[in-house]
């Protein structure tokens, strides 16, 4: 039974961290890539040029992205560490102040008489796990698999090329602009209607609504980068 | 003394998920147009091609993290409510396996004997405060404040594009490209510098470290991007 229920937590924690993070990637990597290019497609003549700056937006984007999320990874696990390491500060210099917030906590979830007297004991009679239990209850912070960051990264920031390689794809194919503009288009609306279902598969939200919202946001992304960059090729002529 | 406690827990939340968009947001602004106009200035002629290519970025990048913060924190509101749920029919349809679930959160925080059993009760006597409890224990979930939907979007949008200004302005002026680029890297450099100082200063980790790492990313992903927008126009000449 024991395992059975632990195994069971585990599963959800990693699958949800992994699927975020590939969330996370390909979200973007789906939307800027594409919407810079229907923007430039807007307002340079060459579909060469658009294919170079989306090439480019995806090399900055998947690097920006991925070790980003991996400095983030690392700076939540030193600030998991910093955080502890004054929550035991406060547990030595006002021990009565933090004697309470347990007895609050516990008031919280309903215990009164004997059974909050003796709970607050018990946690408190460890330094240890008081500590553990007010870094959880007060702060709302579990320790961080510091495995996680490189992980972290590289799914990230592959997802943001998985994601970016979609709408690129016909720039780089033998079309005219327009043409390509279209296929861009038309591929990545598919892409970001199929992965926002996925996503809300995973997540555990309505996957149609997941669906519609994902596509959504790529086409008012690229809407506007290609309503904007039309407006200052204008100005610039 | 409650008052005091629990005014120290907000201010302590709040702030850090406002800190928390305001870097996500700039430090993809400040990284990703400036990593696309160098990718672009070392693949291009035309300064006035970088700029647009920068701008319809900037247009697309903010408003796809922004709507993307925003479907985020909606749909992890939508994640606790279905977890909730779901662990309240838990509660109804495995009661034992919950009960045993209890105990053991209590075990790991070094509960034995009268303390152990009396806690256990007490939680489980009200159905409310027993799922309250099992959301932040066994998952680690708190629930999300419905209005930070908006406010988070809104705070990631906006820092990038505050971010994306810095490295573009270069690109508006009267310059050629190449100087352009010099005062591009040169801004970019010194606002990623002190971007990751504050970043530091607020997250609480080591303030030089994090101006280093800032300024480091972004200048792996702008020289990633130069590299291989160089290497495209060259395949594609």
């Amino acid at each position: 039974m024991y395992r059975a229920v632990s195994s069971h937590r585990e599963t959800h924690f990693t699958g949800s961290e992994m699927v975020r993070d590939i969330v996370i990637g390909m979200s973007d990597g789906l939307t800027v890539p594409f919407a810079l290019a229907a923007g430039l497609s807007g307002a340079v003549a060459s579909g060469h040029v658009v294919l170079i700056a989306g090439i480019a937006e995806m090399a900055a984007g998947s690097i920006a992205m991925g070790l980003g999320g991996y400095l983030a990874a690392r700076s939540e696990h030193e600030s998991y560490v910093s955080e502890r390491a004054r929550e035991e500060g406060e547990i030595d210099t006002k021990r009565d102040a933090e004697i309470l917030e347990v007895r609050e906590v516990f008031q919280k979830y309903g215990l009164t008489g004997d059974a909050l007297e003796t709970a607050t004991s018990a946690i408190i009679s460890n330094r240890r796990t008081w500590v553990d239990f007010m870094m959880k209850e007060e702060l709302g912070l579990e320790e961080p698999d510091p495995k996680r960051a490189l992980r972290s990264a590289l799914t990230i920031g592959l997802a943001y090329i998985a994601g970016g390689i979609v709408p690129l794809t016909p720039y780089a194919l033998n079309l005219t602009l327009s043409q390509a503009l279209t296929w861009s288009v038309v591929l990545t609306l598919i892409a970001l209607f199929a992965f926002g279902a996925l996503k809300g598969r995973f997540t555990g939200s309505s996957v149609w609504k997941s669906a519609v919202q994902t596509m959504f946001v790529g086409a008012v992304a690229s809407g506007a980068a290609f309503l904007i960059a039309r407006l200052v090729s204008g100005m610039g002529a």
